[in-house]
């Protein structure tokens, strides 16, 4: 016996399609319907039938979809699953590496088995979390997955949910956190039939998507349960250790209970109940503290924010690109002021939004903040998805993966990044639709129109343009790739080593830089780091006697309290004060 | 000489035409043009010429329309006005009583200073704060005025700029403080040219008025300064208390800084400066205490907000409809939460919204929310404009008096409800445009198409519904309307004599009711409001001696501890504890 409930207010009349039989389903409370049938169980397959339509249409909570976002649901008892977490605990955030890695692209199979087989690697190389894109079931062969269809259905050609389970218990064995990159302010354009349920969107609002995610009107407390819930399924009967929620300023929700509070109420109450912390982070340009305030404080509760401030300031220099939003940004005082205020635009005009953004952030730990040079977005919405090395050259790749690993944020690392990959990561789609297909190519070309070469753009619905994202492991053979990654292991472990590196406080951080000479020095403690971005020698003295740690050149010279600094070099030295006097 | 300015990003070119010729303008920053006209000064007409556009366009800040929304505006120094208010200090808000008034209907003569004759008559009435419904010139001989069209100029007809400012300055003479309804979340749909200048509008959003006023995109700095300094003319130039602002929850402002936060922050240093407060009240929907919090506390700073939840009690629980809105309301529990709680909905599942709506409020003071039985919207939302004597008769239109005025809001009367005025408050417009009229007209008519009687609806662009809204002073020679007046007399000095009527601590009122015998005794201090809301006689007993001080009917019965209420009657009483025990 099975009990299958669905919301949908929208029809008059719904029943239940399962193998063997039609079953009319009860209306409920609050446009809810309800049918026991006697013959189903777990495994078995069904679909709704709305009103007189014909179509079958998918679960809107489907937990699987075995034939794609088009077919039908099937039952699935997640309590069956043979989970060896047991004893699981994710370390600590704030001492938090995080890898963020794409399904399709991360292993030449592009399944979660093929991605448990990297866990090692990934250990070694000083990973604490995993941030896996999208899994949620999405239409066509390959995909980023932000336009997921079925919200609760781990993609099949994936591993589905058994692969998915496998993959998450893997990395607790292997001591690895997992977190899951979830979209809740649209559905995907193809394969998400939740509009023919209930008014789960509303066009009184534009998105980058269309209408918003409904989180305000009639029926929205419902629209809010199916997010809330799915963020309990992952969190609960998938053991994710948390969640990366999309774009979260794209909601619109003048609620006295915003939606991101209401789901931080909950997966913190989560938490308590499970016995091990669940993380939630937000992607937010909002520039807005609120959204990781504490909710006791007025505010989200998210536990932490992506924040491109830091990316910008700190690629805008490394690379003099000043285009799009980067015309905001380029100065060593940018990156200076990221770096001690997590913010550049706090509450200051910003000519590329044509208005003041933001407000200060600087009573917050700067660990509620993620500090990254790659992600999936930032490599992959470039025309060609090059990675930093084959824009700035192998010097500043490495000057930047010096400062996003000993900056005072959550340092999070993209896919391939660390051994400085050849694979660019390309928007690629496999839209099953030849129109939309067509019209993503032609988005695609238009948003790039002004790059030099746009004529060689890729196509994202190309397979080459998939498969030419996939990273190729065998590049660790190469002594360059392997250096790089040599590079980064010893910033990871200088990071875990010294918890000045990883303190929390904003105010703990100070920079010190010189504009015209192009050099700039971090101090988080005893340990500064030292970064000359020009293409000449610059010397940085410093407070006391310097202990050399890490230097991305040979020609880093130490000298007490002088170092000399070649073109495009960075070094990090522990620095002994000289004289015993205690500032206060 | 005249330095005219106007921000303008959208045309390419901007000319300033005067009576003696056109004077090109020049281009200064973020889309403000300039130009120094040395034959212009104080009372010059003028208009802006826009690219090759031939209309001239008035002035966004036009600070006076001499002939109307469609022609040139005209120079105004607001220094020579010969202000006679240097000492004026208005009253503690906690001890305001709130009188709406609109200056069309509230004389025959429908202007500002016929209005200013009335001071003397509300003075003695107990009003200490005059609120006039919006002033800024709309199109038209008559309106409400929330669909304004140059906002910076009072409507001509009302008696433009020196009018406003003589009854501004005879109210302050006269001892009453005044507020200004201002409209910043839409332009009215006829004459109003802003959209030609400049992005004041997105089409992203939807209000009820179309596309959302622009406080979050490209340009919404100068928008956001467009409304600021608009609220900083009336307070500054004008001597005005307060403002209320309307509609606040159809705002959207997803900025770090949200408008009405920016607002009460030059508000509040705009009053520091002035060296008298100005008050900023918000009419919201939101049942978000957000609203009336501090800004030190994460809220926008508002002095206090309407609240419709304890009209929308009160009213539907004397009136017995539930139609629409009042559908949520109707039980003496919920008056009783409104009075102890402010907000009905705090959390709670409203049946009309179809969703839960939002947070308690009750760790504020109760006077950041005002209380009321008829406001224009109220009334005037009505197919018929009927007041609540017409509906509910004599004695519940006096109970509910009673309950206005000796609850722990701030109380608010809506002009005529004092003497039971007979006139209607109708909807009323007199739109040139006779498409627009029409469509006014019709969409009334829908609006109201389920109501009885639907067909003798008043039209709104008729005259006579203007003229039948005015109100009729003779009435007050009538005996039943002066007892009426009487009643509002004596209760508003009952609340003057009685700090405990004015506390602000919502913990500090208590009520007692009964559903099935419909009586209901509101407790503030040893001061207890005893109401008998059914056909039939209700007894209600006391923890003390009751001193009888106020009652609307002769048949109210005081006998010590025990108060007898003949049907729809409501009392007044001292109690005087009987022990000298004192309650932990």
């Amino acid at each position: 016996m099975h009990r299958f409930s669905v919301w949908a207010p929208l029809p008059r009349t719904v029943a239940v399609k399962l193998e063997d039989g039609v079953y009319p389903m009860q209306a409920g409370e609050r446009g809810w319907w309800h049918a026991e049938v006697e013959s189903a169980g777990d495994g078995s397959d069904y679909a709704f039938l709305l009103d007189d339509d014909p179509h079958p249409y998918p679960d809107p909570r489907s937990p699987w979809q075995p034939h794609g976002v088009h077919g039908p649901s099937r039952v699935l008892d997640h309590s069956r699953f043979p989970w060896r977490d047991d004893d699981w605990q994710p370390p600590p955030f704030a001492n938090a590496v995080l890898y963020e890695l794409h399904i399709g692209t991360f292993t030449p199979q592009g399944t979660f088995d093929a991605a448990a087989n990297r866990i090692e690697y990934l250990r070694r190389l000083g990973i604490t979390h995993v941030e896996l894109m999208p899994i949620a079931s999405f239409p066509g062969r390959w995909g980023w997955g932000y336009d997921g269809a079925a919200l609760y259905a781990p993609q099949e050609r994936y591993g589905g949910p058994q692969g998915l389970k496998r993959l998450v218990d893997a990395c607790h064995a292997g001591g690895l956190a997992v977190l899951l990159d979830v979209v809740y302010n649209h559905f995907g354009p193809v394969g998400n039939y939740t509009g023919r349920f209930a008014p789960y969107i509303t066009a009184k609002h534009c998105t980058p998507w269309g209408g918003a995610v409904n989180l305000e009107e009639a029926g929205s407390d419902e629209v809010r349960r199916f997010f809330c819930d799915n963020a309990i399924l992952w969190l609960r009967d998938y053991h994710f250790d948390g969640l990366r929620l999309d774009a979260v300023h794209t909601f619109v929700d003048r609620s006295a209970v915003h939606f991101l509070e209401q789901l931080s109420t909950e997966i913190d109450a989560l938490s308590l109940q499970l016995g091990r912390p669940r993380l939630l982070i937000a992607e937010s340009e909002l520039n807005d503290p609120r959204v990781v305030t504490p909710r006791s404080s007025g505010g989200w509760g998210m536990h932490a924010q992506w924040s491109d401030d830091f990316h910008h300031a700190l690629f805008a220099l490394l690379t003099g690109e000043r285009r799009g939003y980067y015309s905001d940004f380029g100065s060593l005082e940018q990156l200076a002021k990221a770096l001690t205020c997590a913010y550049v635009y706090d509450g200051v005009y910003s000519p590329w939004r044509g208005r003041t953004h933001g407000r200060p952030a600087t009573h917050l730990p700067v660990n509620r903040f993620l500090g990254y040079i790659q992600t999936h977005d930032q490599v992959g919405n470039r025309a060609f998805g090059d990675r930093l090395r084959q824009i700035a050259g192998t010097k500043k790749a490495m000057m930047a993966a010096a400062i996003v690993l000993t900056a005072p944020f959550i340092p999070l690392l993209f896919q391939g990044e660390e051994f400085a990959s050849s694979a660019p990561f390309l928007y690629f789609a496999d839209h099953e639709d030849p129109e939309i297909a067509r019209a993503v190519s032609e988005g695609r070309r238009r948003e790039h129109a002004t790059d030099t070469n746009w004529q060689s753009l890729p196509d994202p619905e190309s397979p080459e343009t998939f498969r030419n994202s996939q990273l190729n492991w065998a590049e660790l053979d190469d002594p360059l790739h392997a250096a790089f990654l040599d590079w980064y292991r010893r910033l990871i472990a200088l990071r875990r080593e010294h918890a000045d590196l990883r303190d929390g406080g904003l105010g703990l951080t100070r920079v010190r830089f010189d504009e015209s000479a192009q050099w700039l020095a971090i101090e988080r403690g005893p340990l500064h780091i030292l970064g000359n971005f020009s293409r000449h020698v610059n010397q940085i003295a410093l407070p006391g006697c310097a202990t050399p740690l890490l230097a991305s050149s040979e020609g880093v010279q130490f000298d007490s309290g002088l170092v000399t600094l070649p073109a495009e070099s960075i070094a990090v030295v522990k620095v002994q004060p000289t004289s015993a006097a205690h500032e206060t």
